[in-house]
């Protein structure tokens, strides 16, 4: 029995499949009972099972965005070679999640998951229903690329290359107040009551939550210069409105209270004690780290850190003006940036 | 009649005047009758009336932090040498402010009160009560730097010196956002009640105001180097609560709103139908504009755009991790970098 909200369906997010990969035993030490995650899958598995392709995604997003964005024939990622599959959060909306999960665990009840527990779930789905057990790729940005680092550390022998794009292996203070901010925003409405809402109410707070949003996902430069302009806005005001809060104003917001927690709470050093360097140490794949040079969220300062301390890896900074939110494609000469880097990957 | 707030009180704040400059009519239509400016002075005008400082105030700040951080013996600013002006704002808490006004515009009812209102009863004290109509230097930080530059385009006659530190002539989108996250954090707490709440509450508002300022009043390396430990705290964590948390709490919601809707919407080009070069052009102090190198509120690029546009302006560039929190001389360089460029600034 779950609860409807008609903003997760494939009416709006287009077609996904549902996949049950049993009880799932969270980190934290709860159980997600016959948890399922949502995905998608383009092209097909070769014989030698060697071009499977694991797709993250983001706070907020789906495996749709993600495919519109970075997936597609003539790229990088490109069906005609590879066995793309997309996959959705737990807690996203699509999949088991906050809003419409039933019984105690549900709503107001869910438990924290973490980045480890998706992976965790991924790699289920990926052996069990899909039969890979090597990725060539695992790609994905910001919260995708939290999960992409964890694969990289978690299951070293399973991942050939890995693409972190936009994030970070471990949350840093600054970007975990970004988190606050957004907890505290849609929390603090009444109509919120400590997630046992009706689906479709705690408004309010998602529009602060769209302000935050304003703030920090851009950067100062694409406001002072007004880039909302290109994007085919009036006004900074109507982009605000028309791109940010129309963006996240369907949006449930004990989803995003989920997806917020784990966002805050990732950190690959908790395999290996908070040892940074030691868990980074473990990852065998070939690594690209791209950070995007105007981001607020994940610095290049703090993604280059990181970078360091991966055996092979490479640095390849995105130049954008749109600071995190690039992550939309939202200037042409981001997806050729993007593209190049993951080609050069691809092809090492 | 008055409410009483302890917080706004010599206790807390030390020894100020209250000077009444007559019935104050806003540029929004208002008028604050009987308005009420709290300042204090250090030092005696000299015989020649050319050794007047004027020091402006902040978002959440007054007299007291100003003068403890910026004057003193043997500082730039030195009441052995000057004679030193520190005011308070319209709307501070103290002299006029919503939390204490009572009649149809207090609380609640609380007009819109302009960077330029404030301006102008400034130079009504200076001259009607203090005795002053030149001013060897204006100097303040964030909306301090808002006062000064106005003073320096609405009266480039009584205006020697200026020096802007931390702030900008005109508020820009990114900043105005800001802005806005704290208006909605403090306007969505219950207790608020459309601003007539009774004084001390809207507690539950004021800690998520304070979030947004760790958020943003410091830099991601603040955070990711752990700055926080060199100022005497145990964790990320307590100096949230015990410097930001503890800083905001004691405030008034609707005197730090009639702030944050002041500094949104500074602009000296209103004195120019928008022309904000024809505005700093009209400067002929000499003008020294200070930003900080890791401020998210007022980044270098946003002031050396300013910079540019003031005739024999130079830029001067302060070097500190602190962001936009440098302005509380958190760090032992800060003032002597501060110090330095005033008194190159107060010699020429």
């Amino acid at each position: 029995m779950t609860v409807e909200d008609p903003y997760y369906s494939s009416a709006v997010h287009g077609p996904y499949e549902l996949a049950e990969i049993g009880d799932l035993v969270l980190e934290d030490g709860a159980t997600l009972r016959g948890c399922q995650l949502a995905y998608q899958t383009l092209g097909e598995l070769n014989a030698a099972k060697d071009n499977a392709v694991l797709v993250t995604s983001w706070y907020s997003g789906n495996h749709s965005i993600m495919r519109d964005t970075y997936v597609g024939e003539g790229r990088a990622i490109d069906p005609a070679r590879h066995f793309v599959v997309l996959v959705n959060q737990i807690g996203s909306g699509l999949g088991t999640s906050p809003h419409s999960l039933a019984g105690p665990y549900g709503r107001g009840g869910f438990p924290h998951v973490r980045i480890g527990d998706d992976v965790v779930a991924q790699e289920r789905l990926l052996r069990e229903v899909l039969g890979v057990e090597q990725l060539a790729l695992v790609f994905g940005g910001s919260m995708g690329a939290q999960q992409t680092y964890e694969w990289a550390v978690r299951f070293p022998d399973k991942v050939q290359r890995a693409a972190a794009l936009a994030g970070t292996a471990k949350a840093y203070e600054h970007c975990k107040i970004f988190g606050q901010t957004l907890v505290e925003a849609l929390q603090s409405d009444p109509g919120y009551a400590g997630g046992w809402y009706p689906v479709g109410t705690g408004r309010e707070g998602l529009q602060r939550h769209a302000t935050l949003f304003a703030l920090h996902v851009l950067s100062n430069d694409f406001w002072t210069e007004e880039h909302w302009r290109a994007l085919g806005f009036s006004s900074a005001q109507d982009f605000r409105i028309g791109f940010l809060g129309a963006y996240f104003a369907p949006m449930d917001p004990g989803d995003l209270l989920c997806q917020a927690w784990k966002w805050q709470h990732g950190d690959v050093s908790r395999h290996t004690g908070g040892d940074l360097a030691a868990a980074l140490g473990r990852i065998t794949a070939k690594t690209f780290v791209l950070p995007i040079s105007t981001d607020l969220f994940f610095p290049v300062v703090d993604c280059a850190a990181e970078q360091a301390l991966i055996p092979g890896s490479e640095l390849r900074v995105i130049e954008d003006v749109h600071g995190h939110a690039a992550l939309f494609g939202l200037s042409p000469d981001y997806g050729r940036q993007v593209d190049a880097a993951l080609k050069e990957l691809l092809d090492s």
